[in-house]
């Protein structure tokens, strides 16, 4: 596709369109018209929307809208995978409307799934955000971290970092003491060296008693909390990797406190764009279809 | 108090009264009046009523009716601390009512505190179900781990790890998977392997990606998760520590959940009748009062 066309990153809560002219953005729109706000039988219509809203074009679809709970099932591509194998799965709903398979993976028994991060990753692969060899990790509710080589996924593993985060911020014993904002300060990075151990459920207790004992101002409790999770999931990411540069996709907030965490570990860290990435890799996707 | 007593093992939801004559339970009785039921300023009704059923003695209230969420909040003894310190900081209501305090600990930064379950662990000791040098385990929401030398709890620690299967079985991604009840099989053991990794928020995924990707029964995801949770939790202990043996407080079903874990990590484990070590405790507390 060299011609104008329309990206969608169809997630499980907002979607983004991206209208395409050039290999450049030239119009965007971001909504809370996520898969699971969209009724079964409803995407031909929400489709129909896009291109009367944005023009009759055609049409590339990534993330959850390739799900079970999304329009219709784009199955993964097992890992290894490159750019070229996510052509080759596009699931195509017709001559001018498919959608970017996830990559699945089953290793020493553990099985790992990501969809719409692929995209990303290829992106900043594609755009030379990242070089072929690296390690990516794109945080957030579920932290990606994928090993590349020659521009290939070859594994990679999700952390369910923020999903805990969130847990722990609403419900049970410690939900009353995370209630402040996140930042990057002394507590979150007490929180690092303390994640450091990979002792969760019991670094998480002492969050409990150094309250009750009155050991930490109880306002650093969250980012303490955060610092642990974050912590413990980039020490076990790093003894897994030779890596000395980790490329960060995310917005400078969620990625600084990544950054910071590689570099306690002894790494450095690059933030990439996780926009940008997104839209050089469906650019990228569209241009081998 | 070598006369007839009462003892009392107040939590958070339960309640269980002791009569004690001869150093032998005469009679018990168990409810739901935890300290949590027993609305501000209703305790000393509560005690009467005890009296009234058991007989006008002396009382020795142990666990969380010593907490600021209790009757009055006997301070916690810091370890290092044997049952003389801990019959040493007795919160004496009245001339023949008590309440035994709990223990807490900062150690390397790090907080923790036990209500409770002291008395169990002293209990233990004293009855000879473990011997004065031993690593004590008390499975439950909170995992209490406590390193004893010489009869003294030296070290302890807390894993909210019951606490954190918990959360996870009612709210987020893996609700739905988490529902069966946990056995000990192979799906239990095989958490236990992967729980050794400590890398607890990218295993916890695992379970999700196996659901989506068919790669295990679902019926045996909690059981899996069990493991995990539990596995992470001995693993951590177990590089801790140089004992050979762990002595375990809990109930045959929770407690072979741990004893399983701790042989998979290459150590032998003991059940004790957490029942029993706590009227061994306090009736060796009330005889030394």
């Amino acid at each position: 596709v060299t011609a104008p066309f329309l990206a969608v990153d169809w997630g499980t809560t907002n979607r983004r369109v991206f209208l395409i002219e050039d290999g450049k953005v030239v119009r965007t729109e971001r909504d809370d018209h996520g898969v699971t706000a969209v009724a079964k039988g409803g995407f031909e219509q929400e489709v129909a929307g896009i291109r009367a809203r944005f023009g009759d074009l055609s049409m590339l679809l990534a993330g959850m809208v390739g799900a079970n709970i999304g329009w219709r099932v784009a199955p993964y591509v097992p890992a290894p995978a490159g750019i070229d194998e996510l052509v080759a799965g596009l699931l195509r709903i017709d001559d001018r409307t498919a959608i970017v398979p996830g990559i699945s993976s089953v290793e020493n028994g553990r099985a790992d799934i990501m969809r719409g991060e692929e995209t990303q990753f290829f992106g900043a692969l594609a755009a030379g955000l990242a070089p072929p060899d690296a390690l990516l990790a794109q945080p957030g509710t579920h932290c990606k971290w994928a090993e590349i080589q020659n521009g290939r996924v070859m594994h990679f593993v999700t952390a369910m970092t923020g999903e805990l985060f969130s847990l722990l911020r609403k419900h049970g014993l410690l939900a009353a003491q995370l209630g402040a904002e996140v930042t990057l300060g002394d507590a979150f990075r007490a929180g690092l060296v303390e994640g450091r151990k990979r002792d969760l459920a019991a670094s998480l207790f002492g969050i409990r008693a150094s309250f009750m004992l009155g050991q930490r101002d109880d306002a650093d409790a969250a980012s303490y909390a955060s610092g642990l999770l974050i912590g413990s999931d980039v020490a076990a990411r790093m003894a897994e990797t030779s890596h000395e540069i980790v490329h960060v996709l995310a917005d400078p907030a969620l990625g600084g406190l990544y950054v910071a965490a590689i570099e306690a570990n002894g790494r450095s860290a690059r933030l990439v764009d996780s926009h940008s990435a997104f839209v050089a890799g469906i650019i990228a996707i569209g241009e081998m279809m």
